[in-house]
């Protein structure tokens, strides 16, 4: 069992389970345990709402109290919005979803669990588990439905394991520009500006020159980019110079 | 302006927008702006689905296009699911909100696009933008409705912010047990266990009571469980006797 189990308790509505199953599968999580639903997770509502991760339901284990829904796992960890004053643990998402990763990496077998909509966990099933989680959100207004209870925690879960590096350049195929074809485009540039007297005070052009080309720089241009440009500056200064035939 | 806009382009249901307020206050967002929308986001569906969020919706302001949506703003993220082939910088949300704390905090106005709920944004609002943002998740399934996605963005943003401690331990104003009381406990459970014969082998004694010690430590125990724990140990002996007493 290398995932955790998403375990519902209560859950009120059968298309909350079936947003629940959604947002699960969004961040890779498969295994759903219900314990004493109060609707059918097979309903034409709850398939319609889980949008594709039927499966999810279709394979999900119903029990009749959270104790044998949990009865084979090592670790449990219990969503709670506010301080229940007993003595626990309580993680946010991001250190939940690290410590769970390190539990299934030792073999461990983990469970999330959720309460009903409306109230949340019991405290007897809040002392069923290891540690608690909090969400930490808005200390004025907190208001998450169980599809994005389910949500922040299994994305947080996908997080952890995710490789995706921070930022990225998506330039698909197009090559970064080589210096020598960047600087072959100032060049070309500047004998331009300098044939249509840009350079006003010629003590201020060296300062120009380096702005301009400092500004170039900083678009981190791909050789096509570069291409384009050197056709921008050839165009318009056609244009210039036709006007300019036109004009005499 | 202190807090990032999260910019609706062409939302299709007035029950979404209100949905996206309810996800954006629980994260401290407070500023809407909408592109075009189909429908009114003052509707009774929109105001019913913002969950106590309305005051969002009554202050989001409506513009006719993306460019004057984001005309007063100096960076702008825009909210993409798939590889578009443009040449541009594309970050988690997570780098996008320390990204724009970053940019916030030297004054610059910040704001984030996200796309009519079926179809995502063009390319020519992404263009608009400085940044895209992607969501990693389940390269196998994904899908996230407007509310989620503004969901996971916001609380990204949040987290960036939050002092929330990883991982604490919720006592309220139970202290902790002194050693003294821990080794009172210790003493008086070994000499109960001596009493009735527990350790049977006197070589292991030293092991078996340290394995014992070790146990109770890892339970962090406060004052009133150490106490808790003499008064299992008193009455389970008492019983035993009065059992003894009876049964001779």
């Amino acid at each position: 069992m290398d995932l955790p189990a998403v375990i519902l308790v209560h859950p009120q509505l059968s298309e909350n389970i079936g947003t629940t199953t959604r947002a699960m599968l969004n961040c890779g999580l498969t295994e759903l345990r219900l314990v004493s639903p109060r609707e059918n997770w097979l309903s034409a509502k709850a398939i319609a709402a889980s949008s594709g991760a039927a499966a999810l339901l279709r394979a999900a284990r119903c029990f009749d109290t959270t104790a044998e829904a949990i009865a084979d796992l090592h670790r449990v960890y219990a969503t709670t919005g506010r301080n229940r004053f007993m003595v626990k643990p309580v993680v946010t998402p991001r250190r939940a979803a690290t410590e769970l990763r390190d539990h299934i990496a030792q073999g461990l077998r983990c469970g999330v669990l959720f309460g009903p909509e409306r109230t949340g966990l019991e405290n007897d099933d809040i002392a069923l588990a290891d540690v608690g989680v909090t969400v930490p959100l808005n200390p004025d207004y907190c208001s998450l439905n169980l599809a994005q209870s389910v949500l922040l925690v299994a994305y947080e879960w996908y997080q952890a394991g995710d490789p995706a590096e921070p930022r990225a350049m998506t330039r698909g195929a197009a090559p970064v520009a080589l210096k020598e074809d960047l600087v072959g485009f100032f060049e070309h540039l500047e004998r331009e500006l300098d044939d249509c007297g840009f350079f006003r005070a010629i003590e201020k052009r060296p300062v120009m020159v380096r702005n301009i080309r400092n500004m170039f720089e900083r678009a981190d241009l791909t050789q096509q980019e570069v291409r384009t440009l050197h056709g921008i500056v050839h165009e318009l200064v056609t244009w210039r110079r036709k006007k300019g035939e036109v004009e005499k």
